[in-house]
């Protein structure tokens, strides 16, 4: 964790877990955990919580493992359990649907300290209370090597309004929040540093023009604010799915379970300008970073063509292609006006593929 | 996972995951999967599952860590997974409520090939269609060592039928179904076959007068037979935990959780005779191995006197003793009449104290 005193103070304190044991450690956890959601019925502390579901219920989980989803040598591990927790919960509002509960296990090795335990926690904490969800259980256990995450949300919505991927029809809208491509950029600003530091130890860097897209990185916000937004406007989408991915692969998603194909274009893709400028920085694509980039935990939906109106304008939704029928496949019309096919990772241009075809 | 030819023939094709990829993982895995429970409305493939509880919804997970929880050089992979899943549905029933889903996590190196997490669902899936629960949704990744498995297990129950650790009440009575001991006892079984083994990996041990002791260590059921018959005899516990940490440590679970104290005695607790040879053999008390012993599975719980004339001679459950004012302590009577203060990891002798004291 050498490379996070770029970002914070360290603690200094060393508690063993060893010296707490896993009952002592769970009750350490529980003190700072209440229950609030009006559906938690009882939290952490039996063989399992109780929940009470009016409407529809909602489950999502997922794992994050050190050294294959994050590195411990830039990210601090209180953004870890923030981020943890909103990427799960992104898989919520993909369903359209709101989280009430979380649980969260973690396999951690004996070179962390409690105090490492408890700056995840707080991070679980933070999330929990800015998107008002209750952590009700969970499982701490030994790994023997590195930290292991598992986060399980839990959410509800009304029948009606629960959203899959498979209801795209042709001619719908496709709509995505936010913009695209800056935790990828950030995550290359991160690693860049950190080769950086790895061979001058002394180096401060200024990270102050890469802020946004390290944010994204390494303490990214999923959009609760979107399925509010919808639901004042009234609108259900058709499909949505969470961008964890990518736009290219979450788009062939959602093509796949509603049977349809879809037509993007280049310049309606929403991109912020700092994670264009980093873009240049580093020679890479910026349509690229935004189809393949992956973690931006934006939403991506479809919607009838009815919806234009009450949709065109809004700062945080672009419309960026529409709907087609299956038999066209999913494409992206470059600016200069080129159909590109759309692949999980990356695209094939039909030019090259003539071209080599020749 | 020399040791599993003991066990089970192996198969040889080593198809490698990274050939598969997730996606293709995730397809393979869902093939076997379906949904039957009516409360499941959506299983695998979209950001969440969709489940319809008309009662309260029951929530619990756990992980299971190669090298903590396992070890597959006597744990074959199908046996596992069947495992994984009763280690949660147990905490379910220990609410006195029904599961209904799962998901499953794991995280697996790449040494494994495509076919040991196939041999791990079909575990899995027998667990699922035999205790009748729909395996609705989890995520599949990479480990950098070893296996992780990470379950989470969902159920449902009237309220009024719910069951935590805190209702129990001065006079109750403790019953524990099924018998203890074995689990652990079967543990040490293969612990020294597996020392055996190594010296001798020709040696051809047998093993079938430990049969009993070896499935429950292996193969463990979860009780979802006593809560179909407490709900028979119309009977509510006042109290329930699921024993996975040994009855001495479940029992200061429910008194604590409960601000009761407990009264249980030695000639009470249910051991089968073939675990009482194991012991024997290896000179462990037998007492010891059901208080401390751990991975039974069975259930824990009290009940209102008034139901003694309908459990006492039923040959599921033992009546081992009742509940006590707080003050009195957690205690085991013995045979020979002395009482023992119960502790978590085994007991302290109030004698030995005593003469140390001195």
């Amino acid at each position: 964790m050498y490379f996070c005193k770029m970002f914070e103070e360290k603690k200094t304190a060393t508690t063993s877990i060893a010296s707490l044991g896993e009952f002592g450690l769970i009750e350490k956890i529980k003190e700072n955990f209440g229950i609030q959601d009006p559906t938690s019925i009882k939290g952490i502390g039996d063989d399992a919580a109780v929940l009470d579901h009016a409407d529809k219920t909602v489950v999502s989980t997922d794992f994050l493992v050190e050294g294959v989803h994050f590195d411990l040598s830039y990210m601090p591990l209180k953004h870890l359990g923030y981020k943890a927790v909103m990427v799960n919960l992104s898989d919520i509002f993909a369903m359209n649907a709101l989280p009430t509960q979380i649980t969260v296990s973690i396999a951690i090795s004996n070179r962390f300290p409690v105090e490492a335990i408890e700056e995840l926690y707080a991070g679980i904490g933070h999330a929990c209370s800015r998107y008002k969800v209750d952590l009700v259980g969970g499982d701490t256990t030994t790994s023997q090597t590195g930290l292991i995450i598992s986060v399980t949300a839990i959410g509800t919505a009304k029948e009606e309004k629960i959203t899959y991927r498979s209801g795209a029809k042709e001619h719908d809208l496709i709509v995505v929040s936010g913009d695209l491509g800056g935790a990828y950029m950030g995550l290359q600003v991160l690693e860049r540093e950190k080769a950086v530091f790895k061979v001058n130890p002394q180096s401060q860097p200024d990270l102050s023009t890469y802020a946004y897209s390290i944010e994204r990185q390494l303490k990214p916000e999923s959009r609760k604010d979107i399925v509010e937004l919808l639901d004042e406007l009234n609108i259900v989408p058709t499909s949505m799915i969470d961008i964890s991915d990518g736009l290219s692969s979450e788009l062939l998603h959602l093509a796949k379970a509603s049977s349809v194909g879809c037509q993007i274009y280049e310049d309606k893709i929403p991109i912020d300008p700092e994670v264009l400028g980093i873009c240049k920085e580093f020679a890479i694509n910026n349509t690229t970073a935004a189809l393949n980039g992956g973690e931006d935990y934006e939403l991506l939906f479809t919607v009838d063509q009815s919806h234009f109106e009450a949709i065109k304008n809004h700062p945080l939704l672009s419309v960026i292609g529409h709907v087609t029928e299956k038999a066209v496949g999913c494409n992206l019309v470059t600016g200069l006006g080129q159909q590109i096919e759309l692949t999980a990772q990356g695209w094939t241009s039909h030019q090259e593929e003539e071209e080599q075809g020749n």
